[in-house]
């Protein structure tokens, strides 16, 4: 088994950390923002030191590759993201491209043969925080999004539009760099796990198996609004007091379902709003999660069949949108299960709840990931934080991965 | 008995609705604004036409009066206010005037013989809608408010000091004519009920015995944040969860005590508040009102006595503001309740939920108010109604009782 090299591999954390650092820790680096070019540039410096070439896309996706000893084979292909959300952490997305930077430097510098040409990479705008929707660059080029409509999308919260900032920043390639079954032969995504579940139960590296299905429906229910204090009790419809009744019905009744079902009711819009009038409208998000469709499909049974009126209040939902559940490529999970057992780390076969651009890729390619413990189960936050053993090992399990990979395609 | 003039009552009602009408119905007549002031205007215009003497106080308070018989004697006032909420309605407030103002104009036509001068009044800024707090100008009057930080007020979206538009309204008089001890002997106080009592019971009137007390507190439930899609709901501690239970606690323990409080969580406030992630932080508001402290003694017991802990949330409160009951004069109310039964209307005695200017008052002078029918109990909306024939019974019962306290007084 090879081993990636630890302070090598902190360096580089450390050193990106700075692109959009906040004062006291994490960072802010938008999609095309100016600290998200100085990242990118300085990926394509280090990876041009190594002896890579470097090659954007026609929507600044970006491809650093390294040459193999066959001719004619496809490349391996390893990476995430450069982009953060606002206020957001020192590993979301960059870990996956800095793990996959220290994979092919230990390669290099140890002169590991491999016959694959190796292929590190980053997704543009993966978070979406600038410019909606997430997960951009991958959804363009697996045809989730058209591209046309997605220059036009202006950032949040400013006028700028994609399709301007990619112009700005020089970052455009050709199409023909595009990620394509023809050039590429498998994918993989280090990433950290962004969830309690790695640290709760003290292992090292999770195995991720796919990326959950989802569904999201906003449930509404309608009162009337009426004078706080010249309204009896018994002529109320509340529609605050409907939706407190519904979000706990629907906690008893999802909690009935297989126990790694997740769901959330983590937005909540009342009407009017005002402490002195009873609210005669409440809409909230119901947001649930799981590998298997056919749990989810007992989710919107259970929507279906809630009440039509809670306490006089007239109860409605709509759906919002959703995903299919994506099972990544079974030879592809167990080059890391392979990897991480022979590493003598301990590890768990996993889905991943949150998207990754995997999902996408994982319908051309086959794909797979790697999660790292989160601390306290954060992301998305400046104390987002993975120590430096739990990033060197899931650098070590891609590296040893992407050479099993190497060997067998 | 003596009964005032409906169609005239009705074209004062239809005659004020045009300022600040909105399309489509309603109004918004803030205190101070263009349309507040040509409301003034005409009332002082039709005042001074039935030979009332007006006046303002240093903070715009206008009182209109008309001479009694019997010299030395105190003035009897009624009145309301003339300022409406943004998208009010056409009765809240300017009823109450224009009842006045049709009580006086029956006994001029009609030459109805009265001892003591009798006041039309109507008070600055009750809403509270342009500048925060309501019933400003009755408090300053009774000492609630300091004067001179009321006029440093900001206007609500914008810029203007309460005491600039003052200045700039032209009806700041002489600090001598505040309502006062000396002055006057007894206040009447039309409005609508604004509650869904007197309709759903099919009772005319509303003899209104005081103001309920009210306490108001904030309850906040703090968990922790996480990702939707990675954290699995054992690990969860999810403050909306928590949040939605207390307010079914809530309603269940304040639920056992007396029918007639009335309790409201009307306003919730969710952190970070975003479908993907699980709020950290839930506060919302609980207005409690009852005519009996002891009453509302046992809300704050049931608060305090609420878990600490819920769905591993902390739960705190915070007392936000309260104000104690207020009983009404028994003698005034039964000038009230005598000329009701009287003129042969359905009534009832109540207490008014709302807070109103004559709560205030009722610390200086006997004080009471009389109620009429709230189409579907709605106010501060612009489909606010009441019927001509419930507003015209109104100033029927408030010039009968003034009549009685005149002759009493």
């Amino acid at each position: 088994m090879y081993t990636t090299n630890k302070d090598r591999m902190t360096e580089k954390i450390e050193y990106f950390s700075k692109f959009g650092a906040l004062e006291g820790g994490g960072i802010t680096r938008l999609s095309l923002s100016a600290p998200a070019l100085e990242a990118r540039a300085e990926f394509a410096h280090r990876a041009t030191a190594l002896g890579m070439t470097v090659e954007s896309d026609d929507v600044g996706n970006t491809y650093a590759t390294l040459p193999g000893s066959e001719p004619g084979l496809k490349r391996i292909v390893m990476g995430s993201h450069v982009d953060s959300v606002r206020n957001g952490g020192n590993y979301d997305g960059i870990y996956g491209v800095l793990s996959s930077l220290e994979a092919v430097e230990t390669i290099v510098t140890e002169k590991i043969p491999h016959r694959h040409p190796l292929t590190v990479m980053f997704w543009t705008n993966e978070e979406g925080a600038r410019f909606e929707p997430s997960m951009m660059g991958s959804g363009i080029v697996l045809g989730k999004f058209e591209k046309e409509k997605m220059l036009d999308v202006v950032e949040v919260g400013g006028k700028e539009t994609f399709g301007s900032a990619l112009e700005k920043s020089g970052w455009i390639g050709d199409v023909k760099n595009r990620l394509s079954k023809e050039n590429y032969c498998a994918y993989f995504e280090p990433h950290i796990e962004q969830g309690p579940v790695l640290e709760e139960e003290g292992l090292e590296i999770g195995v991720v198996e796919g990326v959950v299905g989802m569904v999201n429906y906003d449930i509404i229910l309608e009162g009337v609004s009426s004078h706080a204090g010249t309204t009896p009790q018994s002529y109320r419809k509340d529609a605050l007091r409907a939706a407190a009744k519904t979000i706990l019905d629907l906690w008893e009744k999802l909690g009935q379902l297989p126990s790694d079902l997740v769901f959330t009711t983590g937005e909540i819009f009342c009407k009017p709003n005002i402490h002195t009038v009873v609210p005669n409208y409440v809409k909230f998000k119901l947001d649930a999660r799981h590998k298997d469709m056919a749990v989810l499909a007992q989710v919107v049974d259970v929507i279906k069949n809630l009440p039509k009126d809670v306490y006089g209040c007239k109860l409605s939902y709509e759906e919002h949108w959703g995903r299919t559940s994506i099972a990544f490529d079974e030879r592809q999970i167990g080059f890391i299960e392979g990897a991480a057992k022979e590493l003598g780390y301990t590890y768990k076969r996993m889905y991943s709840g949150a998207g990754h651009d995997a999902q996408y890729v994982s319908e051309m390619l086959p794909a797979v990931m790697i999660f790292i413990p989160s601390k306290d189960g954060l992301s998305h936050t400046v104390v987002e934080h993975s120590t430096a053993d739990q990033v060197w090992r899931g650098a070590n399990v891609l590296l040893n991965a992407v050479l099993a990979a190497d060997r067998a395609l």
